[in-house]
């Protein structure tokens, strides 16, 4: 892992990370990925998502909105960032809550290639066909403790997938690895969960052959700035404020002290 | 009234509200919704409306950004929320403002059991059959004062009626609570009603069989943290951010004593 | 140029702005038109667009998260505004990045007629013919300078430029304002393009018959917010919250000795 050299490359190359995600976070993923150094762009209507997404450093996928032209788009999009090489993650918000998202989910799974899969355990374990309690969009509970669901969701699912918690785990099938960092704050914010699959695409967009690594990686930087932003708040408002100053703020040449991951 | 006693009430259960919301204030309720204790979940598609309301503890419908979809999922989620025994809360967002606002917010009402209609002096007066006016979504006077036509339109409508404003008035038809808690600079803020009709979905969740005292309680802890995130506030920004912060830190064992309620 | 007393009339009058912007600003540009004192409202059905439009001080077209139904409801808004005398200001976001919004753009400067383009470089010179190069909905380069563009545009589409950058240059093909007003930290936060495009639409609503100086005063009041709200900020976080107090703080009695604007 290398998430500081990693982070100066965003930074310096600004890659477009185009986004197709839920109304409820649209400006809160977009100010993230910018506040990190990344170019965000949402483009979702069918006649444009193929001429954005085969130009952009990465595609992010969100479901947690969803209707008909927007599953479509996806679709669409997803194949032309395929054809261009373009690495896409996936946040199936909401998978295993209506019948619709968890079709949704599997369905671009299954036609287009996700390099990585990032998710709260409810949503996982659905698409791994585990068990699991999920009210709305929050993960209330799954049979499988976060790291042996990592592992066999990206075995089952042929794919990277980040499974985030209070600790975070990340795998390919083979490797795991563990990012505890974070703040219990996080929780309180709407859509922080989505900013973390926003922020992997970035690290995607400069380390497309090492989908594992960008992923702890994204998680890593979101978590230390979790931690940073918790300091002095007082609450989910300063807190998400203060997030996206400490996004702007990390540190490439420190971060990767501050990493807790494992594995 | 027993405000702090359902508050601490929403914070144990976490009830699901589902919202059907406009998109300028999605992230707005969602955070405030979360903030105070309970889930918002957002779904649209009438492919999923009523398997989401159905399991939900509440549903909000908000008409600030209408179009053809969004009334058909409305009304999807408002019979499927009504015969799962889910209580609805309306806010008829720039009804009087355009023929389909005016006439979408009646249609809900005439087709759906609603248990608690929110807006301001104008909407209300529209939905009352009484004399108004409005200046996009922003009431600009009525011909019926606050309580009165608390009073009437609850009776006209069949349901209770909270008309905010300076005082806020809530009425079943027969009883009327007023609330003086809140912040002038609630006004300053672009979606503060709205939030205060997800607030009233939270409440509901809690207590479906009193739907005169939710909508009143959730007035109060709404204003009481409007108080809250104006000290200290430089104007519309820090005061917006503040009351996150504010309805978080909202303290059970306090806020009765803080209510400025009668009736 | 007369920005203190126009903003002090914007107050008075609070002016309706009707916008029909993307989903990503929806938010931020409704409460920086609050927060400078007008009365924002969002409405895109077909079925409501050209009543709203027709008793609107002023129509805002922003066409950052396009699709068939918006471009739709965008044309019919237009009209309905124009018959009315309600001048239209229009943010060609990401013209150039995709055929769908470099014709969308073209097709609403056809069909209606526009009082203000506010864009970036590369958006004006794409719309002019010139050669540009966009990254998403960030302008990287354009062959022409700010200047020379603003004067250019003016003349090819027959209204008045804003293109907007580290100094803003407004023009209506004979004259030429320049703005030197702002801060770096505005580029840091999604959708403050957007937000200059709403505050443009406020100036307008109340000197229509001004457009060029309607332009150039909302660029200088939007640019001293953007100066007061600088201070004191750690990232960009706050300093977007800032920017909502720095513009409800406004002071028309010494907005104008702060204006940086020549010609």
């Amino acid at each position: 892992m290398r998430t500081g050299a990693d982070l100066a490359t965003i930074r310096e190359r600004k890659p477009l990370v185009h986004q197709i995600t839920n109304y409820v976070v649209m400006n809160e993923t977009a100010n993230a990925t910018l506040a990190l150094g990344a170019l965000p762009v949402m483009a979702h209507a069918k006649e444009e998502v193929e001429e954005m997404a085969s130009v952009a450093g990465a595609l992010v996928l969100n479901i947690g909105t969803l209707s008909q032209p927007w599953i479509e788009a996806m679709l669409l999009a997803a194949k032309a960032a395929n054809q261009a090489g373009v690495p896409i993650v996936l946040d199936p918000v909401g998978a295993g809550a209506t019948r619709l998202r968890t079709e949704t989910a599997k369905r671009i799974l299954d036609e287009a290639e996700i390099a990585v899969v990032r998710g709260n355990p409810a949503e996982l374990a659905t698409l791994a066909g585990r068990q699991a309690e999920i009210r709305g969009v929050e993960s209330i509970g799954a049979s499988t403790s976060g790291s042996e669901l990592a592992i066999a969701a990206a075995t089952e699912l042929g794919c990277v997938t980040a499974v985030t918690g209070p600790v975070d785990h990340v795998s390919d099938g083979t490797r795991l690895i563990s990012v505890a960092n974070g703040h219990e704050l996080l929780g309180t914010v709407s859509g922080t969960g989505c900013m973390a699959t926003a922020i992997t695409g970035c690290f995607l967009a400069v380390a497309r052959d090492r989908p594992l690594e960008a992923a702890a990686e994204a998680l890593v930087a979101f978590g230390v700035a979790g931690e940073d932003a918790a300091r002095g708040a007082k609450g989910p408002g300063t807190f998400h404020v203060a997030l996206y100053d400490a996004l702007y703020n990390l540190d490439p040449e420190t971060i990767d002290s501050r990493a807790k991951a494992e594995g």
